[in-house]
Order: structure tokens, then C-alpha cells, then sequence
């Protein structure tokens, strides 16, 4: 029989239901409570803890979510206890700061978005992904079928990845970046996202200041947040980020861009605010840390250098991938930095990982060295900038009386921002109805409650078309 | 010019050398002392700060090995600063935890032989793994040659990796494991050091106690010491580890094990010893991390059962990985556990990295699924045993006055003892002058003075035979 003679402390700076959480976890933990014994009712443990019933609800939505309650037929609850789930309802370090951190409030609907992409049957315009059509399927069996006289084994690779990657991205970025680098200067990692990860475990302290462009896809991602950091979104103008208002910005900090075709926003920085940006960060000494996914993808005119173009001091490193521009499955990107630095990195991806795939890291060296990535990259902008004209028409068409919205130079995204502020939750949770998949600008800052992401790379122009005026039937009510 | 007016503060739980890379990293940061700036003598500054020379020194190479400072031409030192290297002067807790766990003195060896590893030129005679004479060529052209028509697309995949690996690795695990999981109890990682990784930050706390065997693989590893984890060494016999002497089991902590062909002994746990660890465990309700990596390796008799093929409870999260059967530069691994632990871990790899190359997954879908891969493996454990006896041989020839061993019955390892405790760094150095890489005994238990792994699956035979003999020409002399 299970008896109630407890009460959480109100006082107390954990939350009431993680409160009741661990109670419960523990009285399991301990065999108080034996496995398939019924739990009391909610309005029971309710009166007995002297909490509201959706204190209790929220509780057991918990408990049930470790595995360590269930429900039972007749709408009770039972003890469903093992090892794992107990060990997993006692939150480690990292968990707990993603839970206190101020980005909770977004979780549920980036969890959504990231549950419902691996789903088919929505039509995703907002996904920041090259579509399946456009996979270069010639391309990638050539460069299967070269592999086997390339690959000469199957071992470990050092800390900075395959060496022939290494010369291979050296070159590449001298003749197409203007970076000039030598290959002792790279290191490969297992996407950007994983490059992010290193660089907030091995160079950042808990408590420092991340400073980003608002909105930003860092504010999507949970990697800064996770390990203890202050994201700190600084507003943009069509030049890009306002840097004049990184107040406090010191060598404690760090600056996280993406100047050119930025995500969100598009914007491309201006080559003036990209050498003021620089000055300032040197003057401050505030490491910057740029990251380059869209820049290959430019459609009418070639961007401006990137910020490692004219760094001299070693002051910014720089992120680079293939995800963006033709196959995230490989999970290959590229840290450029101050030899220190990428050592730095590589040693610890060596006690995480032990390196990014080899057969991707060849496939990588194959594409650049043969020069077909850049015949490829070619035709893909083409490709995005037909797909852009679409979305862009189409938005002329339903939109322009209720909204504005950027013409992007380049990569993949138009920031589509309403007249007013809407009720975005209930707009995302229609258009999902309707078979269509939002990415709500509160994803990316928290106070765009009148903004949406599209992306263009993903659905198909007669997709894009046919989602975009489902969106208008939707939101046309509100004007 | 540079003054010194401060001293460190010897009560501080902060060593005394710390203090000073801080307090000069601090300097320069601010400014005080401008770049080109030469610090004062090595005398002085131990005179000024109180301390001895050999503080000094050893504040020097950190600084040095940050970049913040360098050796000058006239044997002083000069200051060389950049944002970087001051960040990384300032090391995250992470950091700080490798830098004062137990593990820390075993660093530098193990450091020069993650390093050589890298470096031709020397027979290396303790490397965990397969000897790139053993890579399978033919085998592997044939697996690329039909990647074409299997990949679909080289997008994102989801929490637990390829759909179609997870169904193969559920039907493999089923006939040659007794192991009986569907698909969402499987979980691919890269390689199984990030399992280990994931597992740690997301089921342990700091402070937890995990359990090994002694001597253990775990402990020329940073990954649980660095998230806070102590190491709790349990001695073996023949049976395997003497799991009675865990005497604090709990659900607070872990017993990590590799039952089969232990690494670094080589020993296979006993049927009924395997029942008695999980009886033991399930009980205390201590979870179990059950590392399979050398499973498939038996020459004479197939091994018994892993443990998750007894465990009824979900008890066991199991362990398996293509890097010590075929290809560690796939970086391929699986967990296996129960849905909600995997679906967890899952999730904060998509945090960490977005998943393992879908490359990869590819190929080891398409190895095991067209049945190659269990004819591969029986030719290497052929192979291996010629290996393993050729090794035994060259060992009692030259030996066996001084050292017993093991007579492994698969796997790669040997491991060597000395019938009496050896300067065993200077054992280290001098076979390293020799063109001679060891694995010293005390990189996997810190008491260990008097052994050595030997593995027999890199080195060739006669390198080995070689490299053996001129062991026993440096060792000999102690006898």
C-alpha cells in the first residue's frame, strides 16, 4: 500500500514537479514502492502534496517518459521500474542546464519539427536542408566507384582528420575562399554541429557570453546552451549584425556569425561592416567564430571574403561543410584556426570520437580534388536560384499584403516577417493539420512572434506553391 | 619592463604552478606585458614568486604549450599572445577534471603513444588494432561497387541512425548473439568510444562510481574520468572479474566489463561466473555496460552467451562495433538497451553531431545484410590464431625465465607479466630508441609496474618475432 506522508518545499529552488518526480523516483528506487503497484489517484497525491492536479499531471508525464510509471486500463498510473529509467530521472549536470536555460520555452516545437522531419507525408518549407531531388546521384556513383584504388585502408586517422583532406581543403580554400591556410591549420570534424560542440567544451567557460546575430540558428541548436553559456542575440540591418552593441564583448566571450546568406535572415554582411566587425572584435579581443555553410551558394554575384580572408591576427575561426551544399549524411566539416586551436580541438574529438568517418573524409578528398564539387556547385545554384524566383513569386502573390520579406542572394532561406504579431503556436499546429511543416521565427529568438523561416531547398517549387497558399488561407484571417 | 609584485597563495586548493600560468596569462591578456615582451629570467621569477626553479619550469611549458609565451634565441622567453591561446589558458571544468583525476600520471605515455601511432617507423607491438596487411581489399571494392544502387540519399537520418542498419544489427544480433531487441532498441553510434561518451553525460552524475576489471581498457581512456566519474578497479581471476568486491554497488554507479577476450588480459569470463555478475548486479540494481568489441574473435570455441543475452531485466546495455572486427575508420558502433535509454542517447548525439556518416551505415548495412561479413570474419580469426601462435612461440623461446602470460583463445591481447616490478619507463624509452613501440601495463592499471599488452593483431609476424626478441635483449639484464 502506498502511503503519502510527504510535501515539497515551495521554498526551494527546484520546480514542485521535479520535486515530486524525485520523491517518486526514489520511494521506487529504494522498493518502497514495488513494481505494479498502482500509484493514488492524481486528485490524491494532489491533496496530499498540497499542489495543483496539473502539477501532478505534468509529474507523471515526467515519470512515464523515463519508463519508470505507466498507465494502467483504468486510467490510474503503476510503478514500471528498471535500472535505466532510474538512473535517467536523476538529470546529470548537462541535462539540467538545458532544462533551466532560457530556451526551454521553444523546445516543444523544435522537438515537433525534429520528430515530424524524419516523418513523410508533410510538406517542410521551412527545412534547412538540400531536398532529396536534388541528390546528385551520377556524381556521387562516380565517386563511388573511384574509392576502391583510393582507399588504401580502413584504420584510425589522427586528430586532424585524413591528411589528404587536410592538403586537399588547404588548396581549396586559398583558391575559392582566399584563406590561406596550410593544412596544419584544419581540422576535420564530424559536421559543424560537432565543431560547435568541441569549441564550447575546450575553449569556453561555463557563464560566458555567446554573442550571435537575432535572430540566429545557434538559437535553434542546444549546443552553447548545454554547456553552461549566455547566448546573446544582437540585432542586424541589411549590412548584418549591429557589432556596436556587444556592450561588454571580451576576450571571455565570442562572437558566433554567419556573414554571408545568413540563417535566418539571409542577409549577406557588407564588406565594410565585415572589416569594421573584425576591428572591433581585435580591439576587444573577442574571439570570432565564422561560420561559412552558405557561402559557396551565391546566385547572382560572388559574396564578399569571408571574415578569415582578411583575419591576420589569428583572431576568427572558421567553419566550413559540405552539408549544406550537397550530403549531410557524410557528417564532414572543416575548423580553420590557429594551429594551437585545431590541435586543441583534434586531441579532444581523438577522446570522443576518435575522428570523423575515413570513407566520408575520401569521398570528401575525391570531390574536391577532381574539381567536380565545383562543376556540382555550379548547377546547384542555378537549381536554388530558379527554386528562390518560385518561393519569391509566390509570396508576391498571397503574402504581400500581410507581410514583408527579403530577396536572398544566396543560400537557402527567405525570412518572411508578418505586418502583426501573430498566435504562432496555433498557426503551426493548423498548417501541421493541413500536411504543412512551419518553422516558427521563435525558434530562432524567442521575441519574433510575427516571423516565419522558409527555405526553398527543400520542398519542391510546386510544393512551395501549394503549401505557401495553404499558409495564406491560414493567416489571412488575422488581417 | 616587466615587475613582479605578487606572489601565489600556497594554501590554495589551486597549485602553485597554475596560479603563475594564470597570473602571466592574466598579464598579457590585459595587457600589461605587450607581445615581444621577454619575461624575466627563470631565477628571478622563482625568486620573486617564492617558489622553486622547477615550478617555474613547469608554468613555462604550459604557457608555452597555450602559445602564450615562447623560448627565445638567447634561452629566455618571450611573450607571443593571440585571443586563442589566452581562452585556452583558462581551461573549462572538463579540462580541469582531466588535468586532477587519478588518470593524470599515465598521461604522458599515453600521449607519446597515441602520437607514434601516427608516425611510421616503428613496429608497434601493443596497438588494439588490426594490422593493415589484414585489410580486406577485395572485399571492400565489392561493397563500394554496390553502394550506388543501395544509397538512396546522403541526407540527415534520425536519433538511431540508418532504419535499414538498425534492422540488420536486430536479425544479427538475434542469430549470432542470442541477443532478441527490435530495431528501436538499437542505437548506431561512431564507434563505441561515443557510446561511452553519450552514456556518460547522460546517465551519470559526477561523483559516480564506475567499476572496471583491473586491469581495464577504460583506464587508457579519459571519457568517464573527464565527466567526473571515479574508476573503480575490480580485480579478475580466470573466471573474469570478482564482482563480490564491489562492495558500494548501487544504482549510483556502473560496471563497465568486457567479458569476452578481455582487453588487456585476454580472459573470457566462465559461463557460470557471467549468471553469478548478473545475478549480482540486478540485485544491487547496478547497471551494466557490457563492451562485446572482441566477441566475434574465438579461435578454438565459441565463447558463452554475453551478458544481454541473459539479461531478462533490461539490466544490460550491450556494446558492439565493426572498428575491431574490420574498420575502426567507419566509425561504426551500436548500443543496445532498452527503448527509452537508446531513444535518450540518441537524442543528445543529434545534439553532439547530427548521427554517424550514412556512408558508413551504408556499407555496414549492406556487409552484414549480404552475409560477407560473417565469411570475412571467419578467415580473420583464422588469421589471428596463426598470429596469436606465432606470438606464444616467440614468447617461450625468449620469456619464459622471466614473465608468464596467457594463452589467449581470441581476441588480440596478451598481456605479459614480469615475474618482478621493472623501471618500466625507462623499459618504454629504451625500446622506443630501438624503433619499438610498447603498451606498458600501468596505461591500464596504475599499480601495474611489471606488464605489458602485447597484441598480435597489428604487428606482422615477423616484425613481431623481431620486436619480441629485442624486448628481451632490453629486459633480460634486470633478471
Amino acid at each position: 500500500m502506498i502511503t503519502l506522508n510527504w510535501k515539497p518545499d515551495k521554498q526551494n529552488k527546484t520546480p514542485v514537479y521535479r520535486q515530486i518526480v524525485k520523491y517518486i523516483a526514489d520511494r521506487i528506487a529504494e522498493g518502497d514502492w514495488v513494481i505494479g503497484s498502482r500509484l493514488p489517484s492524481q486528485r490524491a497525491m494532489a491533496e496530499a502534496f498540497g499542489v495543483n492536479r496539473s502539477t501532478i499531471v505534468t509529474a507523471m508525464e515526467e515519470l512515464i517518459s523515463y519508463g519508470i510509471v505507466e498507465s494502467d486500463f483504468g486510467g490510474g498510473t503503476r510503478v514500471k521500474s528498471n535500472t535505466w529509467s532510474l538512473l535517467m530521472s536523476q538529470p546529470p549536470d548537462w541535462n539540467k542546464y538545458i532544462q533551466s536555460g532560457p530556451f526551454r520555452s521553444n523546445l516543444p516545437t523544435i522537438q515537433t519539427i525534429n520528430r515530424l522531419e524524419f516523418e513523410p507525408g508533410y510538406i517542410r518549407i521551412g527545412t534547412g536542408e538540400l531536398s532529396p531531388e536534388l541528390y546528385p546521384r551520377t556524381l556521387v556513383t562516380k565517386l563511388f566507384r573511384r574509392m576502391p584504388e583510393k582507399v588504401p585502408h580502413l584504420g584510425y586517422l589522427g586528430p586532424l582528420g585524413l591528411p589528404e583532406l587536410g592538403c586537399a581543403l588547404s588548396r581549396w580554400l586559398k583558391i575559392h575562399k582566399d584563406i590561406d591556410v596550410r593544412p596544419s591549420n584544419i581540422m576535420v570534424a564530424s559536421g559543424s554541429l560537432q565543431a560547435l560542440q568541441l569549441i564550447s567544451v575546450c575553449m569556453l567557460r561555463r557563464g560566458s557570453t555567446v554573442y550571435t546575430e537575432a535572430p540566429s540558428y545557434l538559437k535553434s541548436l542546444q549546443v552553447f546552451q548545454s554547456a553552461g553559456m549566455n547566448l546573446h542575440g544582437i540585432p542586424m540591418d541589411d549590412e548584418g549584425i549591429k557589432y556596436w552593441n556587444m556592450k561588454n564583448a571580451s576576450i571571455d566571450s565570442l562572437l558566433y556569425t554567419i556573414p554571408t546568406h545568413h540563417n535566418p535572415t539571409g542577409i549577406v554582411m557588407s564588406e565594410s561592416r565585415r572589416r569594421e566587425v573584425l576591428s572591433f572584435c581585435q580591439s576587444r579581443r573577442l574571439p570570432v567564430l565564422e561560420d561559412d555553410a552558405y557561402g559557396q551558394l551565391w546566385f547572382e554575384e560572388k559574396p564578399p571574403k569571408s571574415l578569415k580572408a582578411y583575419d591576420a591576427t589569428g583572431n576568427v575561426i572558421y567553419l566550413g561543410t559540405i552539408s549544406k551544399t550537397m550530403a549531410p549524411g557524410l557528417r564532414i566539416g572543416w575548423v580553420v584556426g590557429p594551429e594551437a586551436v585545431v590541435q586543441r580541438l583534434g586531441d579532444v574529438k581523438m577522446q570522443t570520437d576518435y575522428g570523423a568517418s575515413s570513407v566520408s573524409q575520401w569521398i570528401m578528398t575525391e570531390l574536391i580534388e577532381s574539381g567536380d564539387y565545383d562543376i556540382y556547385v555550379e548547377n546547384l545554384r542555378n537549381e536554388l536560384k530558379e527554386r528562390r524566383d518560385n518561393a519569391l513569386a509566390v509570396l508576391e502573390k498571397n503574402f504581400s499584403h500581410m507581410a514583408v520579406w527579403n530577396k536572398p542572394s544566396g543560400g537557402f532561406y527567405i525570412w518572411l516577417r508578418f505586418h502583426k504579431k501573430l498566435p504562432m503556436d496555433k498557426i503551426f499546429t493548423k498548417a501541421l493539420e493541413k500536411g504543412v511543416l512551419l518553422n516558427p521565427g521563435n525558434v530562432y529568438d524567442y521575441t519574433e512572434n510575427n516571423a516565419l523561416r522558409i527555405s526553398y531547398a527543400y520542398a519542391s517549387p510546386s510544393e512551395m506553391e501549394k503549401a505557401l497558399t495553404v499558409l495564406a488561407s491560414i493567416v489571412d484571417k488575422y488581417f
